[in-house]
């Protein structure tokens, strides 16, 4: 199959390396490394084992690339208007588009622009960062789960799935709607609180006022996700959460590193469609509402 | 009537200084500035015209003080514990104690302590901060109003009034547990909001997002009050305290001075025992809940 990956960060770029450096065929977009990964390569520092891809291949234009049988997004939702112009030129009859972002309805909005789009979610749990161009650090996890939103031939998902575990990256088939929402449970109260409180994850679980509310805020995306017929969803999950959390390594999540370095926050896709299907779904989550207000105020003082 | 004063600052300073101005008998408690009040006096600078009281009634050591016909509680609710030892030498049979405080359960716990005195509420408008040695600075505002708790003699409470009012201090009586709960109506939201966003009363009621939630707060408040009894109290409150606070000049409320000079904050009669009324009353406030726990992790960030 052939590969295309829109948005070569720390997501895209460590995924798609992996997949062309286990021999498929990838194809990348890029932005400001273009020139220098064209020049030098692409280097994965990487905790499963670093490596170097000496001449992969590389665009700066999508309407150079070719048609690809799977397309990985993994931009961040704040630009996902510009996936209007960037996906065209990359689609054929039936690729598959994965979108490996954050948040609830982005494969909905991504739908709406186009209709007949195979569409999948990419639910990747990893810790990486892109550090300097052209180079991606991955420093634990990895794993990446996939959710049938649209896609018409499940033996194409299962392809990608063996694909990822063929190239060294542990990947599964989930339950789209349960996938989603159970990653919001972790997501919405933690991404927004190292935000508003200026910390990380260790520290508001160590403080029992901070521990709680992370906690009734979870309590609010699973009554949420409930109500919304979500399966095999319970309280006991905010507590396999909050475990988890606590055995890992401090941890700034991506809105946080948005935040420190006054980038666009993902808020519209990680608070306001959420809340506003819960809202519609007459079960509002009051304190991440709050949250998303403090997102807001906090967001508006640093971007013009 | 002899008057007492126990916390000679921004609040006990400027209301004992306007009686003492106006002739009545004051005595005041000091502590850090008894020296140099003994020695330079107390200087009130004001909007309404400043003054300088020569030779005060001070006092370092309430055991050296007399007994008085009303004691002013101008101390912050956090060193309320030490009225214990504070208040008794001040005490004689038919003393009023007006604790001229900020939030909610403030007389119940003062009068567990003291069954048989009789106390007061103040509910003081006022900007003004204690700003050097033996100096009040009187920005703007300035009215008190009185609710009775438990004072035997409605007389004695009017005579406060107007000793206040021939003092150049507008006064007034009011239904203690209307006020107090009018009062948390612009307390609650706007003193933990300004510290948990960093900000002011202005720039929190120009985004919209802050706005609505400030006002989603007000609404909480009111609505446990009404199921608690509270009268004269709906949602057009709300709408005329954010008016109001509209027409104010940018304002960092006290509790946000506490965190800024990395005090203690009022956060147990602000925010713990009218959330905990409300719980008990089956009408949880959630987004003042929420703020709670964030103004403890704050807390925590710079208390040892």
């Amino acid at each position: 199959m052939k590969y295309g990956v829109l948005g070569t960060g720390a997501i895209g770029g460590y995924y798609g390396a992996k997949l062309a450096q286990s021999g498929q065929e990838v194809h990348f977009l890029l932005r400001s490394d273009y020139d220098y990964v064209k020049e030098h390569g692409l280097q994965v520092d990487s905790c499963d084992g670093s490596f170097h891809l000496d001449h992969p291949h590389v665009y700066n234009d999508t309407s150079d690339m070719p048609p690809c049988d799977v397309v990985l997004v993994g931009l961040k939702t704040t630009t996902n208007r510009r996936l209007k112009e960037l996906l065209p030129p990359l689609l054929h009859e039936d690729t598959l588009v994965v979108l490996i972002q954050n948040g609830i309805g982005v494969e909905q909005d991504v739908q709406a622009m186009f209709p007949d789009v195979q569409l999948a979610a990419g639910l990747a749990f990893i810790c990486s960062a892109k550090t300097e161009p052209g180079r991606v650090n991955h420093q634990c996890y990895g794993h990446i789960n996939l959710g049938n939103y649209s896609c018409r031939d499940e033996a194409q998902l299962s392809r990608v799935v063996s694909d990822f575990n063929a190239a060294g990256v542990k990947a599964g088939l989930i339950v789209y709607d349960e996938a989603r929402w159970k990653k919001a449970v972790w997501n919405m109260p933690f991404n927004g609180m190292t935000v508003a409180l200026h910390t990380q994850t260790d520290l508001l679980l160590k403080h029992p006022a901070t521990r709680q509310l992370i906690r009734e805020q979870m309590l609010e995306v699973i009554t949420t996700a409930q109500h919304l017929g979500v399966r095999n969803i319970d309280e006991s999950f905010a507590d396999l959460m909050l475990q988890m959390t606590d055995e890992m390594t401090p941890y700034s999540p991506s809105m946080r590193l948005d935040y420190d370095f006054h980038r666009v926050m993902e808020i519209d896709y990680l608070y306001s469609h959420p809340l506003k299907m819960a809202r519609e779904a007459g079960h509002p989550m009051p304190k991440l509402e709050m949250l998303e207000a403090e997102l807001r105020f906090l967001q508006s003082q640093y971007l013009v």
